[in-house]
């Protein structure tokens, strides 16, 4: 830390993503990646031409993605704004809708960002405990006078929450925003994002990072009214108009032309999860119902340090969270069929050592 | 806006771009962009194998690309942060080292960006005129007790701040942080990087954007004492920690080992610049002393407006600023001879008209 850096900032604590060693070549089930590549289309339009085009500024409207996602999921292109990773789009909105007089409410256990982004911007947090069974304490967000960010499915648990639910949520909090963060949900869970045509105060967060095996790109959006895509907008251009590259905005709008691969990659991760879920449970694992592309899971016999780390030894990476009521776990990214395989076999061996 | 937009945004004038009309080819000189094409070394380095690892994070340390920038300036890794753009950066210092105690300093006329961070972030502006000749008045800063930031050379001026005036803003203003935004800089001004080795309150920001002709790539880099680089990194983790996505992280990368290409196109648009200033002068304009890839002029027989929208209707696109002081002029990003040679011809034509 400098000496420069307001006293605001002084106790902040960042964000620390998963980790990524470079001691040697893991199986990596840690970051929630996809095991598969993007498109085939998404190879053939990040071609000669585009990257000489990096010359030129890309469209800071993002117009052309945004369209061909207005079109894929039935909205108009102003209801649609693209950023950055989808971080961005969350980042933006705690600093649009929230303030001194609006606080955010959202589960104790979730995506570890959102207590992050409540500190960096000095906003009242309301941490609501998940239930004993690991599921979002619904009746607690009903007119509760917050905004409101709710992963859906949640992380690490992988579990979801109904579209009831969530309208009941939108329904009793008409003053505040509730921002659904779907990151997960193409792989089972059920998306409400059409419950942005009737109320107002809904935010849909996606990702192109796991589903459309883009990780690297960095894309994310949103569906919800045009006047609150206006107001991310209003944030976007006083802090980074161009926030999206030219060769990510290509790489997306390929990816999403090619909605058979997207189908395939998805129906083969949720296949192998099903598998993986069964196998762990078959030898003694206790795993959280997900309907995400990783599984959490604890094992009576094992803490969820010691399982991760002697995985990491014989080289397959998993995540372990050191947090209260997680201690217990791991999160397993689901990968191919084969790197389920060998880690069932591995935390087999484990077991009987 | 919506109704759910925070108070403190409502008054929020976001910062807009310069125009990106679609409704014909224009000879583009009203961004500022590079005529020419990234190094070849990009394009060979964009290849299928990258393209398919999008499906991975980056690596959100980027260490390759910041020890290369270090080995390339001098420094050790740990004074390089690297951002989607430079203006992130800037987002971020505004962010991290300023806010009711401490204000931040800048010129009436300068990129004007610098006033949208400090509405958005709610901090006091000072905001200090240019001389009557639209150079940096540097001893109004000397001691000033506030944050600073300058553009070197200033935009849309095109003039330079000498390191000798940055050093004295940087001894009298110790408990201060002095940005100097060198955008532009490859174009001969001076850069004052080698202060950040003397200076742990200086932070040079540098951007791909213009000499690497990466605009659409979004890359950006800071040098500063590795303490405040640390604070640009908590904000950095406490936002959006994959900021970089692998493809622009691997073009910056290839364009910083091709100093042969950079080296060659940066001389070109010098010679343009030199060029067309002596042309202009020839034909009557008031040309400020460019040591940028963009020129400032004005002519007495033509307002800056009429001068913009007549080259824009004989399909030439260059800038103008609806702002006090500013009315008289355009602002002519430098391209090749040949498109130079076309403003030139056409300019001669409409003042004749």
């Amino acid at each position: 830390m400098s000496r420069f850096l307001s006293k605001r900032h002084e106790k902040l604590v960042a964000y620390v993503p998963g980790e990524q060693p470079r001691d040697k070549k893991y199986i990596k089930l840690n970051t929630n990646e996809s095991p598969y590549p993007p498109s085939p289309l998404v190879v053939e339009k990040i071609n000669a031409a585009e990257v000489s085009d990096l010359r030129l500024y890309p469209d800071p409207e993002c117009l052309s993605l945004r369209r061909k996602l207005a079109d894929f999921y039935g909205f108009e292109t102003s209801n649609i704004f693209v950023s950055n990773g989808s971080d961005e789009i969350l980042s933006f909105a705690f600093m649009a809708f929230c303030d001194d007089e609006k606080g955010m409410a959202f589960p104790d256990i979730s995506y570890g960002f959102y207590s992050v982004y409540g500190a960096l911007y000095n906003i009242e947090c309301s941490v609501i405990p998940l239930k004993a069974d690991y599921t979002v304490d619904c009746s607690k967000y009903y007119g509760i006078g917050k905004n409101i960010v709710i992963a859906n499915p949640n992380a690490p648990t992988g579990i979801s929450v109904g579209t009831a639910e969530i309208e009941k949520m939108l329904v009793t909090n008409p003053d505040n925003i509730v921002i659904i963060d779907e990151a997960y949900v193409d792989f089972g869970g059920s998306s409400c994002a059409e419950l942005a045509k009737s109320h107002d105060n809904l935010i849909v967060v996606r990702t192109f990072s796991k589903s459309r095996s883009l990780a690297g790109a960095r894309v994310g959006f949103s569906i919800s009214s045009q006047e609150i895509a206006a107001d991310l907008n209003k944030i976007k251009y006083s802090t980074n108009p161009y926030n999206l590259n030219r060769l990510s905005l290509a790489a997306a709008e390929a990816a999403v032309d090619d909605d058979e691969y997207f189908r395939n990659c998805r129906e083969k991760i949720i296949d192998a999860r099903e598998h993986t879920a069964a196998a762990l449970r078959e030898i003694g694992f206790d795993v959280l119902p997900s309907d995400a592309n990783f599984i959490f899971a604890r094992h009576p016999s094992i803490s969820g340090f010691d399982c991760y780390k002697k995985l990491k030894d014989a080289g397959i990476l998993v995540r372990h969270f050191n947090r209260e009521r997680l201690f217990d776990f791991v999160r397993i990214t689901i990968g191919t069929r084969a790197q389920m395989d060998a880690l069932i076999e591995e935390i087999t061996r484990i077991l009987h050592d």
